[in-house]
């Protein structure tokens, strides 16, 4: 697991030698250049150039996935993975500078009609650089009160136009329906329609009555994306207002935002990652979610988005599977810098089931829409469904065998399950 | 010009009605909702929805684009342009949550085999929010020394490995050549093997001792890539030493990182594209640079790269014209906002021609590598070469023409030209 080179793994698509095509990657991503000039020494070249570590071929492709790129028309196109490593000495451990490196200006190269990063492994030095996630899973059941089994969510809908009274009014519906955590669309965050400051008061109004009753203050992600000194001023307020989570674009804010707002935070970080679909919705251009999501948990992300079984997007499910795995898995031995993994898109009780059967956790944030505000006997049950079904899959049961034990879930089923 | 909703243009390819895919475009980015909700109410809707403002069908596609699209077999797969438009008071002018708006989750949406952001346009609000480019044309050549024509510029080569006296070493030679501009490349920012402070003091003393003899210091970005508080110390430190230039990498900064830089910095700012392949390779995913290359100018870029005709990249030569035209564009009556667009990627003399002819402008930077330390004679007739290239060019001379009269242009002709 430790490395002391920075090590990136990619899938490849190219008409010439994939062992050309890879060597010239490494070199246009370190040392090389297109006409050798004097300063270009054996010295200089094994000081600071990638390397080549790994090249394995898989199945050529029918046609080239990419136009642009270089080829003879006879050529046939090959596919492999490779993997590049590089001299941490060339950029020192900079988050910045690693996604300009490993995810540069590779992509455009005429070698390539495709080429996607798989994954990436770090030395040490990054995970001593960067604050990663400071309140992950235990930090976040800690401030939600929920000790075991997923943090059963929502998404305040509409996603725009509701005024901060609509807002509250919704928050107060939800949090005495039992749900733990709720948060902002990534479509609101303070326009003049629904301004920031007014919708924190006023949920967190809300949001105490109910824990005057219940005991517990439902977590709220009050989507704080904006420019930095606005993010800040927002957090600040949001952990004022007694707030304990705020949400932010990864995708709007870029590295730098998610940077400082890790280092600025008091609050765990819920990381939305709108825009996915632009970076990953071709197999083989940009990036897999395993590489990309780990840039963000060291610069601070607690929960990271990766939608749900039977979605209402295009991702397939064992991507999400891969997805989810990937945000629990440790990325360093001393700093593990693990992210809650968020389920949501087209959520209800019945998904429960497969998806611990496939992660083998309930470390998650599992969000409904219409599983519970559309369960025909109110959002109460909609949330008793979903609690319903997650402790059956926790214990081993099936949908079927739960839900004719439980009434909220069978009437899930009944209406959710066709 | 003037728009009071923010506007966005698409191309998009779906098995479904077009006018339903855009529906369901709007209501994703918007109000809508999967299942129906009390909430929203018609009156809200018309407050608070994204509207489809045109939809102009084009050809069918052969086959889908992105594979996971939702898709009876036997529907034909559509494309056509779209233009949604929305409230401004949804959000704000706020650039981060623009971006969640016009460029957030619709890419992932399951009735799209492909979506693709051609355009935008945004009521003035946003020109008075960010401070766009604080040097521009005139600022640049103002600092740089140069009243006409382009920009002659160069890279540092090899990208990675010189130490900061190598890289000193090369400047000087670079500037005693003639040329106006030199950059850092996007690998080099602050690495051990190349510390930002000492490069930055070599490079200066180079560059004032070669400006005592030439009476012009020549522009060199230095690459402030970094996080927050490290770019901004190293801003200070380039405008400290008398540099006239930094540069950052869009994509590893983000749109948070630019922003804050563009507030802070007090230079011109050299804006890197590198990672654009994974946002613009694949035709009918990602982003048009047209409508990319206006946030970062907003953002604060005075200078955005657009690749260069017959360049090393996939990219077509139509495409770099569109890109470059679209930076010389004015985006805001009372703010154009005007970048200086940098042509760079296997450039050399001759494609001066057509590059002025195609664009009808010399206010760029034309960076060239080899075509200018691989002339023949060296790099001040490197230099020399693309100076002539450029001067008959703008005096409606044709390449053949030209290298007749010009020997340096003529040895380049003779070397670069087959």
């Amino acid at each position: 697991m430790t490395v002391t080179r920075i090590e990136a793994d990619y899938l490849i698509e190219t008409a010439f030698d994939p062992r050309q095509a890879a060597a010239a990657m490494a070199g246009e991503q370190s040392s090389g250049t297109f006409v050798r000039v004097p300063q270009q020494t054996a010295e200089l070249e094994m000081r600071a150039a990638a390397r080549v570590e790994a090249l394995i071929p898989l199945a050529d492709a029918a046609v080239a996935s990419m136009p642009g790129a270089r080829r003879d028309d006879d050529t046939p196109i090959r596919r492999a993975h490779v993997t590049l490593s590089w001299p941490l000495d060339n950029l020192g451990p900079s988050l910045p500078n690693l996604m300009a490196t490993i995810a540069g200006n590779l992509f455009e190269l005429g070698q390539f009609s495709g080429l996607r990063l798989l994954d990436m492994r770090l030395p040490v030095d990054f995970a001593d650089a960067y604050p990663g996630p400071q309140f992950g899973i235990a930090g976040t059941r800690r401030l939600a009160g929920v000790a075991d089994g997923p943090l059963i969510g929502t998404i305040i809908k509409p996603s725009v136009g509701l005024d901060p009274a609509d807002t509250a009014a919704l928050v107060k519906t939800l949090a005495l329906a039992g749900i733990d955590f709720i948060k902002d669309d990534e479509l609101q965050s303070d326009g003049p329609a629904c301004p920031f400051d007014h919708r924190v008061d006023a949920v967190m109004a809300a949001l105490d009555r109910v824990a005057d009753q219940t005991g517990r203050k439902v977590m709220f992600a009050f989507n704080i994306t904006g420019d930095l000194e606005q993010m800040r001023r927002r957090h600040d307020k949001v952990l004022a207002r007694g707030g304990t989570c705020v949400m932010t674009s990864l995708n709007s804010v870029g590295l730098v935002g998610m940077i400082e707002l890790g280092r600025h935070s008091a609050l765990p970080i819920h990381a939305h990652r709108n825009g996915w679909g632009y970076l990953s919705r071709h197999p083989q251009l940009g990036f897999s979610y395993v590489a990309w999501q780990k840039f963000w948990r060291l610069a601070g992300a607690d929960h990271m988005h990766v939608n749900g079984l039977r979605n209402k997007f295009c991702e397939a499910d064992d991507s999400v599977i891969v997805s989810a795995r990937a945000c629990l898995t440790p990325m360093f031995d001393h700093k593990p810098c693990v992210a809650m993994p968020v389920f949501s898109s087209g959520q209800w009780a019945g998904q429960a089931f497969d998806t611990y059967q496939a992660l083998g956790s309930a470390d998650l944030i599992y969000a409904a829409g219409g599983g519970i505000m559309a369960h025909p006997d109110g959002p109460s049950a909609g949330v008793d469904s979903i609690r319903q079904a997650w402790a059956a899959a926790q214990a081993g049961q099936s949908l079927a065998q739960a839900a004719a034990q439980a009434p909220a879930l069978r009437r899930a089923v009944e209406t959710f399950g066709g």
